[in-house]
């Protein structure tokens, strides 16, 4: 005698976006929707798919009866339990999400640029429509660091974190360190594979990076972020010769976001960054990304993992339909969304903040010039590591390579405004910050 | 004007063993308890603490009137929700957590040993009583990796993980390849500094990373797991010589939980195993654990931290106390625990798996020697991809090492039985598999 299985609970998806992430999400239904029946008792079935043109040549086939180019017809379709919106941006994303709270939906997004830089707004619309916001698939692709931070390590008090959390950027440090190809070129390889856009602005000058980091933040210092607070450089201004130098010295280069929670307040900051090669980020190469956690408790972690790319998206993204889905279908109740309560804690401005830093001078080859910088160096109290005189076959330009002990930046800054504005110093200095 | 907070919930929890782990929770509810409470609006409190001995010194203070010798008093008592079980073993463990399943509590455990020997039984009692059962730190202490596996990849079918998850193997090994020394006195070493216990049997044997394996294998593969057929080898019998002779081939020697998914059956071993050293996991130390975990959406990650320790484990298991202490709590009502459906699926035996291998023959200086080894291999299928033929002041005893092809451990042993049995061949031939 067979035992008869209790019958699956219907949870119903509609999905406002078909792009890259929304094709990963069908394709993951349409392969695992069974098993997931099989093991948890829950039948997700996609009701509708709003996209902006039904003519659009798709990443995978959907029977046609599911398109709309109307979101309407999702967010007013009673039957639909959960939204699922991947169009990204800020419009009209956040009107869609709100829209779908008041209607009493469950909302699942990847949208970091709408949850850095509007956050407050798309939570607290949560919170008063007491409904379950899932933006795993926002940080980090496949790896599942917002789960983390906000359950697995939810006891603990993060101090810092490191990550390396934009694919593109990492491609093309990537290419830079191995095979000595400048940025432009590196740039234009990653176009040509797809892992660059064709506007390469967001991911390039660290802004995407700076979405990440304003949501791990959130999540890890509990603490709501003004996007603005957050300091961005890019990778543009990185030259082949500092990737090397560093590589010379045991470092290699990465795009970092860095949160620090220190007792004068949040570091909240987007740079290129030298790392020592037996710093567990320093190998992660190519696409890949990973997030280091330093917690009071667990200690450090490092989570690592795809952080793009249609399956590794859809994998958040599902992981956040199923916790919903577990609780709607009634194996856990949904009583109230809960919010995490946030303190307002203060951003140090990057004048303020500290680190060790990699500094390039191109002076020119005679007595004294080392012995002038080093002066101006300790007259800000900056305490010099070790100098490297690099050879040149140009006396007018040689490259004095220093790595300097923690200084205060604003230390760094008005030493360099000095050291660049003397005759002996051919270009302007640069500059990297430098992690351990 | 203050706006009020809502009053907080409160949470009782009742302690069982106070030893290492139960001392960290301890510390952690000290610490934190406020904070949490100030964050999520529940109030967890320690109403009571089960130990053996009501004298023995303490890692932690706590009043006296919380301390009891009698498990029951915690069993019995009708406000605690969640019982944590911290003292390990079989016995009396089991029966401490059917006990209070049936009493209608929570349970929360790190109890990796009863959960991968007798696990389907106390998953079965939770499930019976619609109960939870928390086990975040059966498993890698700090490392959210339970969480991950359950939840994080959740729509994800594993193919395959590789697992560092045994610190004090990994101690010793990490001192053996980076220091030299061997086996034994890389215990001692462990032992003085507290790594390892005085009677190290369950970790240097392997048994240890079998239980986690068990764990892991249930929750990656959605399989129940006999622990009887995970084939487990420690590290005991690894000579210094070979993790010399591993490096200059470009090779880590760690001791590896492996779980293989495949079509055939599943793959459930524990054993030495070589690493090449651009493996994310080759570059693991110390007391550090990873889990590498192949995911067919989520593609490869990596998940690193502490894998024991009074901090990381209390982590876990704090983790586990939130997860449910939001539930009870009303912000999400338990309806049901809503067991995974499992599967049984066939283990392979030993012999029927495949693998690269690392094999060193001490042979008798004299021409033919390495042909009529290779001749013996050729004819168990095995191909060779390398040999390299060592030095050796002793022309009774010299090293040849060969790296195969991927081959069948059957074959492996068949051809290793007839290579022994050979009169050049002076000491039994050393065998360690190999991962790409």
């Amino acid at each position: 005698m067979k035992v008869k299985a209790s019958p699956a609970k219907t949870v119903n998806i509609g999905l406002i976006g078909l792009g890259v992430v929304g094709s990963g999400v069908v394709k993951v239904l349409k392969k695992n929707a069974r098993a997931i029946e099989r093991r948890t008792g829950i039948r997700l079935v996609l009701k509708k798919i709003a996209v902006q043109s039904l003519a659009k040549k798709r990443l995978v086939r959907v029977p046609r009866r599911l398109l709309t180019t109307r979101p309407g017809d999702i967010l007013g379709d009673p039957s639909i339990d959960i939204v699922v919106e991947l169009i990204g941006g800020l419009r009209p994303a956040k009107e869609i999400i709100r829209k779908a709270f008041e209607n009493g939906k469950q909302v699942v997004t990847a949208n970091k640029a709408l949850l850095a830089e509007q956050g407050e707004e798309i939570f607290g619309a949560a919170a008063r429509c007491r409904k379950k916001l899932g933006f795993e698939a926002s940080v980090c692709g496949g790896i599942p660091i917002v789960k983390a931070l906000k359950e697995g390590l939810a006891s603990n008090q993060i101090s810092h974190f490191l990550g390396i959390v934009n694919g593109t950027c990492n491609t093309i440090l990537t290419a830079m360190s191995q095979r000595g190809v400048g940025f432009d070129a590196a740039l234009k390889e990653a176009q040509v594979k797809g892992y660059a856009e064709k506007n390469p602005h967001l991911d390039v000058d660290g802004i995407d990076s700076a979405h990440k980091l304003a949501i791990l933040a959130r999540l890890g210092f509990r603490s709501r972020i003004a996007f603005r607070d957050i300091h961005v450089e890019g990778i543009r201004p990185l030259s082949i010769v500092d990737i090397e130098y560093a590589k010379e010295l045991g470092y290699a280069v990465k795009l970092l976001a860095i949160g620090k929670n220190t007792e004068r307040g949040m570091e909240l900051r987007v740079h290129p960054t030298m790392l020592p090669f037996d710093h567990p980020l320093s190998g992660v190469k190519g696409v890949y990304n990973a997030v280091f956690v330093h917690a009071d408790q667990a200690g450090d972690l490092l989570f690592y993992g795809k952080g793009a790319g249609m399956l590794p998206t859809a994998s958040a993204v599902m992981s956040d339909i199923l916790d919903i889905a577990k609780r709607i279908s009634g194996q856990v109740d949904l009583k109230s969304s809960a919010p995490i309560r946030l303190t307002d804690k203060k951003v140090l401005a990057m004048e303020e903040i500290a680190s060790k830093y990699y500094l390039r001078f191109q002076v020119e080859d005679k007595p004294g010039v080392l012995g002038k910088i080093a002066r101006t160096l300790g007259k800000n109290h900056i305490s010099i590591l070790s100098v490297h005189q690099k050879e040149s076959h140009d006396p007018r330009s040689v490259p004095v390579i220093i790595l300097t002990y923690e200084a205060k930046e604003k230390n760094i800054r008005k030493a360099l405004s000095v050291i660049n504005r003397d005759r002996v110093v051919r270009e302007k200095t640069v500059m990297v910050r430098v992690e351990a």
